[in-house]
């Protein structure tokens, strides 16, 4: 059995507390992700650190070779308690580099699948929008500052994996982002409750960019105003607005069944 | 300024607070709800039984003749935080008779938009689906036995007000549900993952039931099989599944959007 740290003064511990702050985990470039689920989605190109165990999980695993090449710790289970985020935690932890995506290495094509969020606030909301979007297709997500920290442990539970499966590049600058994607051909398109074509109206074929605003406030005036389209879903009810994954999962899945169907 | 209650030992605090567990809630077919912009929107059709105001939310209300006709209450704030759901409530909630909906009282026309819901367990889950389905045109959603309680505080908050805006039925047998739907020619549409249809494969003018499952589990398998047909969201990534909320967005959306377009 390895070496058991029962201590949260040990610096290690202490280290991985403070990646519970979005500023530490910028500065450092890392952040945890917990559960075996998840970490066995964990692909090659994203460098796992280290591994880090609870006791009762260590000592329970059937196939410790699967973390073999891994630097590992194995931690009490009331240290574990204090570095989880969770009440119950399954006693697995991953400490990663966070992957370094930039715009420049964005391939442009004549179908590109993008959408850029700006300002969503809420982990749920990002989480889900993440999955859906691999689930439908899009190539690459970008976020503005003001969106919440990818790797907030509420975003990637959400996500349920797929936060490793799509690319997704942050702190983007809108207004250039928009105008060198528009330079490339790509049609930019606005949720925006002053929409007067609906979804199914306006033609996905080609490379777009899916543009979704804050929960409570949208999309930036000058971010719509660059925008060659404003989409509204159409709403019958006496309802104001969707929450901001729902309308998100109804555009996307009208690009994918125009290109899968049309 | 009216009689203000400050003990949580009053019978009438004792009786709201049992209004918190489901099985009281039914017993004395009541709920409640809390918030000034929710209880603004309870329909004449819902009777409100009470209103409780915290002493700070009364001593601070403009348009008291709001609530002029409602027998009302004012407790301490300590005794609200009480009652509350929310760890910062606003100081209003109103207690409500539950409507009594019942099967009988459907109106079959030639182009129902029902949904049927199997054992769907999350309140947030619930809540965002009638949310959405107001939104996007639904008559009627009907819920088997082992969804989660229409009255819970969680899905009453998540519905943003749709609670009284679309009739739900509780407590389905959806056997026959599904059986007198279909003597009525109502296509039963059920979401499945062994579906072979894309939405947008399928006819949604005229009647139907979209049928949707529990989050883990799907539709079972009785339901299923009486179903005319099969649907399932056409995905192209790493993803197994989707939230029951987003596929059933994105199919009410298939079906308004055939509705009103095609």
């Amino acid at each position: 059995m390895k070496k058991l740290i029962t201590s949260d003064k040990n610096q290690t511990i202490k280290d991985i507390i403070k990646l519970k702050q979005k500023k530490e985990r910028e500065k450092l470039g890392k952040f945890y992700i917990e559960g075996e689920r998840i970490i066995d989605e964990i692909p090659d190109s994203v460098n796992i650190e280290m591994i880090v165990f609870s006791e009762k999980f260590y000592n329970e695993i059937n196939q410790k070779d699967k973390y073999k090449n891994i630097q590992s710790l194995v931690v009490s289970d009331s240290v574990f308690k204090k570095i989880s985020d969770t009440i119950n935690p399954q006693g697995i932890m991953a400490i990663c580099n966070i992957p370094k995506n930039c715009i420049e290495d964005i391939k442009i094509t004549s179908n590109n699948f993008f959408v850029i969020l700006d300002r969503i606030c809420d982990p749920g909301n990002m989480g889900t929008i993440i999955r859906t979007a691999e689930a439908l297709g899009v190539d690459t997500i970008f976020l503005s500052k003001g969106c919440v920290d990818l790797y907030n442990d509420k975003v990637i539970r959400a996500t349920m994996g797929s936060i490793f499966h799509i690319k997704v590049i942050e702190q983007c600058d809108l207004l250039s982002l928009i105008d060198y994607l528009k330079d490339n051909k790509v049609k930019i398109v606005c949720t925006h409750l002053e929409g007067k074509k609906a979804p199914y109206n306006i033609d996905f074929k080609k490379s777009i960019g899916i543009l979704i605003g804050n929960e409570a406030n949208g999309v930036l005036d000058e971010y719509k105003e660059k925008s060659d389209e404003l989409v509204k879903i159409p709403m019958v009810g006496n309802v104001e607005s969707m929450n901001a994954s729902i309308s998100s999962a109804i555009i996307f899945y009208e690009v994918l069944s125009q290109r899968l169907n049309k």
